[in-house]
């Protein structure tokens, strides 16, 4: 089946300490949909600028992304430098240039209309709803915040929430968005806002998924070769939605799954810099590596 | 098999979010070996002062713990103030008074030298070395330590590093020890000092094992009620080490259990404060919880 994802499309500039990279394609909704494409068809909506050319294009269509949905606007696109360091859990942001971003209004095409799973990236949860609206029959619908819209739009955030079956955020957003610093109790709290699953991304701690029936904590794979986390926490998203749209199974043993899948194409993401390790996978790779979660975490009962 | 566990024992003033209390009877030794009498014989050496009274001791004896090696020293016991806030990751240090524990010279009773389990508590690496050279025979040895020591006795620390079978540190402990952010390739560069097994505690997030044949990570079990998270580290190596005395088992597959018992053992420690959630169990209970960690866990392959 297929999913629809909705956020950014930037061009990043990212300094590490193992090196840097100038105006490589980034952004929520791409990172989301290469890293889903490895699983279902992927849609994408989202703006991008006249500089936006056609090698940007081909990123896209070599992974059979549906990109109907991607509208040029005059101007240039959002663009982000930022730069880790030490142990690279938190990204300074030295530079952010919304560019055509700061006016976009999504559009759904309308041979996207069917589409069974949706997932919002971080955008302005008024969007959020908006697009949400639009396809009212979607099987799965999941949703990514930021604190930024939990201190503004509040009241848009909750109205966004109540309509969708997922949110996906940090613990410090999950924490800020329910006051309470328990994650057991936030989580909780949140799912009474609307979403029955509460997905909290915990960076190099792994993922902790409280959902209707059961709480599921997986951790990271521990890497030695980190380059780049850019675009991680969306890359984790894009394998989650895109195995459950791959599966049609939302039940709690795939949503686990489903939190493996996404938790192996974030460890990908982040052993090179931008896309490049997304886009020179392999099938094998991606089920060698969930066998070897299953090695990390397994012990006899 | 007996288990001997050397460190320190004290009296804890402790100001959480949920309340307070003055002058409880905590400290390293204590949390490791009431945590490990639920396994496995257990024998302590450490130092108290005048004020530890009758009272005191009927704790110990009250878990079969034996007290032989707790050495009763003119003047008052170790003190430590301290107070968590918030999401309580941190304690916060007020008053530290080491009192009889500044002279600590451990001394091991004969009938101790045949104990085939030991476990050094944070204490000088020099006394650490010491008892470690008075039980040439154990047949493991595990070892606690800090930044303390790791940046004034760095020498000495190495020394009882390459003397153990096991080291436990968190992981800021681990990254300053190897100068290593990169938490697999620090784990090697501690492996390489002597012990084969790394256990890095992560508190909220977990614990990672680093053994010689693989990696296992665990979850902290997620509680809604957390009200004093002192001793939790010294309460995870008590139910480690104790299963593993338990069951005289080193292999990979029961280390990964003796990992998942330090995790329940620690998980009920901070439901309460200081040592009372660990005195009112029963085995039964702990079963469950190892249960439940499995249920946390679990994804199918």
């Amino acid at each position: 089946m297929s999913l629809l994802v909705v956020g950014s499309v930037a061009f990043d500039s990212i300094r590490t300490p193992f090196g840097q990279a100038e105006e490589i394609l980034g952004g929520a909704a791409t990172y989301m949909s290469v890293a889903a494409s490895w699983f279902a068809p992927v849609r994408v909506v989202a703006v991008v600028g006249e500089d936006f050319s056609e090698r940007h294009r081909e990123v896209f269509r070599a992974r059979s992304i549906d990109i109907t949905g991607l509208e040029r606007a005059p101007g240039r696109s959002f663009r982000w430098r930022g730069e880790y360091v030490g142990a690279m859990n938190e990204a300074h942001t030295l530079e952010t240039h919304l560019n055509v971003f700061a006016e976009f209004a999504p559009k759904i095409p309308p041979a996207y209309r069917e589409s069974e799973y949706l997932f919002l990236g971080n955008i302005d949860p008024a969007l959020q709803l908006h697009v949400r609206e639009q396809l009212p029959n979607v099987r799965l619908a999941g949703l990514d915040s930021m604190n930024y819209w939990i201190d503004g739009k509040l009241a848009d955030l909750k109205k966004a929430l109540a309509a969708v079956h997922i949110v996906m955020l940090n613990e410090g957003e999950v924490r800020m968005l329910s006051g309470h610093h328990n994650l057991k109790s936030a989580a909780k709290s949140v799912q009474a806002m609307g979403p029955r699953t509460v997905v909290i991304k915990r960076g190099e701690h792994g993922v902790t998924l409280f959902g209707e029936q059961s709480i599921f904590s997986a951790p990271a794979y521990p890497l030695e070769k980190v380059h780049d986390p850019t675009g991680a926490g969306d890359t984790f998203a894009g394998g989650f939605m895109g195995h459950l749209a791959r599966t049609g199974d939302h039940s709690d043993s795939n949503l686990r799954r489903a939190v493996i899948y996404g938790s192996v194409m974030a460890s990908f993401a982040v052993e090179e810099f931008g896309l490049e390790r997304l886009l020179t996978l392999t099938p094998q790779e991606i089920e060698t590596r969930y066998r070897e979660f299953k090695s990390l975490t397994h012990f006899d009962a």
